[in-house]
């Protein structure tokens, strides 16, 4: 695979993002250096995982729809790829989603955002609550609507990320355990407190943490354009007993006096339910949050009550102002891919291959226009 | 102290029971030995620590209530006791305690309860929701009533054990981590994996693991006559932001549409609210009770959904058929205290005090014929 645009890259950041990126460069012949202080932890940790580029859908950010789009149509290369290089599992499962409604407002909600994906030439199909039972038997019959999504597809993100970095290693990825201080932008230069590293290209892609670190002069610019913010999210992780195993066959997504929550069923016999968004600055669960969870699972899949009450966790996610990432070129030897907020699991394909495209000089497979990294500069507003 | 009584005594199980034992018989000069592969665990790890023989007045107990008030009288004494001989806190509060009614039915079970509390003799005063408010400005506005109950106190379980174990080392009470196999209730001789330890008189205090040790058929039995069953309960903690501290000022009780509920406000910033009780099998914290505890939690004390949430856990109390304990000597060397039930942390004064009259010989401060560890012999059935 080896082409004359092999080069030496270093990758700071070693969430799914920043992983993924390594292990497409280091597929197609580059050599490359990922810098991290803990690999393989961060937003990472506390994700859901879905990858729902359809359920997902939030109105007025059709900017955002064909990168989901595409990312979920490059997953399963993606997914192939890591299991070519690696013996642990991705946790990938395709099983599709329901998204349900609890009662009739929600149910009005959820036909009308049905119609606006498909609208959107998304994949989406109404299906009676008697039908989403027959699927899974443990949903709610109280429910006033059903949808099923048969595209949208899942990860459990701890066990992708180390099948990441499984991965990443068996194609000779070299890791350090620093956190790169600054980047010069113009040189290739990342320095950090285990001293300097060199590389033709620089990839920042240490999500929230991307703001620690000092490029922006080196690179032209009075200060870092990137508005990154936490948006923390609280999420509750149960054990399912052994008589209601499966619990659910696939994830349930719904609606819940108009909040979103979703139930998302794991290979290690664990239910992940999620997930507020706060945009306080708490870094731990909330009791205000941990209840509404709870409140409103037990309303979609009553059996939730009988599960053991495993932990309650929050993790912070890079937001942007406008909901979408930060991927591009800044300058000949840095690339800056962050910011990618509650899609970062999903958008992972797009980011490590056009990031890949970005380094080898091609054109990137999608427009990349939209996720600018210079586009919120002080100057153009 | 020392007096002609003073003899050798070894008692199992180091919960709080069995460390206030330890303290009272050291104190009076007894020779104490304590076994117990992990002091200061098991259900005290798990207690609310209130001491309430009026708040917890269960109808239809009535032979309860003396035991309770008794131990209530005498816990001021045992404080001191215990303050006396270490530097470790006992995180006693007596502060008193309101029990809140959250609708109109819950209202009039309270002011039943109420009357029940004053026909027994018990001191426990009527105020308005507004005077509760103006005590403790956090509680919900929209409580259907209160009542106040200057007399109930509480002790920081953690701490109190704690507290006890130091105090007990400082008397000089000898501890050995290894779990008793059988007591020979006639000779004084117990059994364990580290050796045989004797001494003139056993105390078999060791909460659910009482029914692990073999003592029955050495006192004459043809089986033990304990019936211990295990009741749990899920219990949550939360930690108050310090803006909303101190959330609560002393204990609150209350009824939410017949559930009680109770929030305990800790000297180390952290709100304790528990307790469900589970008749089933289930040694973890349930989905369905965190959910349960929050939910009337946030009913009474609406801030309580500010807090952060540190951990669910579940404790076994040692439960009888009849909600009494079973204490009194049943042979020359043995003397059962178990089965304190809900009422642990509260009964432990008495269980102290009573074992160790027993133990000297003299007659128990209050009637212990409802405690007859020998009441549910099969044979008497």
């Amino acid at each position: 695979m080896s082409t004359a645009t092999d080069s030496s890259v270093i990758i700071v950041g070693a969430g799914v993002v920043g992983l993924a990126t390594a292990v497409e460069l280091a597929s197609r012949g580059h050599e490359v250096t990922v810098l991290d202080p803990a690999p393989a932890s961060g937003a990472t940790h506390f994700a859901g995982g879905m990858l729902a580029p359809t359920a997902e859908v939030v109105y007025q950010q059709d900017p955002l729809f064909p990168l989901m789009r595409a990312s979920g149509e490059w997953y399963p290369e993606l997914i192939d790829l890591v299991a070519s290089h690696t013996e642990v599992p991705t946790g990938y499962r395709d099983e599709g989603t329901f998204v349900v409604a609890a009662d009739r407002a929600d149910a009005q909600h959820l036909v009308e955002l049905a119609d606006y994906q498909s609208l959107h030439d998304m994949e989406v199909e109404r299906i009676t609550v008697r039908e989403a039972r027959r699927a899974e038997p443990l949903l709610s019959p109280r429910l006033a609507a059903a949808v099923s999504i048969p595209g949208d597809t899942q990860v459990f993100p701890r066990q992708w990320a180390a099948s990441l970095l499984s991965a990443a290693q068996e194609l000779g990825v070299r890791f350090f355990r620093t956190a790169a201080q600054s980047v010069d932008a113009a040189r290739g230069v990342v320095s950090t407190p285990a001293g300097n590293f060199h590389a033709d290209d620089v990839v920042l892609a240490a999500g929230l943490g991307t703001r620690d670190v000092d490029w922006a002069r080196s690179a032209g610019l009075e200060r870092s354009p990137l508005q990154l913010r936490p948006v923390y999210g609280d999420i509750v992780r149960l054990r399912v007993p052994e008589h209601l195993q499966p619990l659910l066959n696939r994830v349930v997504r719904g609606f819940v006096e108009d909040r979103p929550i979703y139930l998302i069923p794991r290979a290690d016999g664990t239910l992940a339910v999620g997930a507020t968004t706060r945009e306080d600055t708490l870094t731990t669960a909330q009791a205000g949050g941990v209840y509404a969870l709870l409140r409103d699972a037990i309303r979609i899949l009553p059996a939730v009550e009988e599960c053991e009450f495993l932990e309650a966790s929050a993790g912070a996610r890079p937001g942007t102002p406008d909901d979408l990432p930060y991927l591009g070129r800044v300058s000949d030897r840095l690339v800056i891919s962050t910011g990618y907020f509650r899609h970062g699991i999903l958008l992972t394909a797009l980011a490590a291959r056009c990031t890949r495209e970005l380094i080898d000089g091609s054109d990137p497979s999608i427009d990349l226009t939209a996720c600018n990294p210079l586009r919120h500069r002080k100057e153009q507003q």
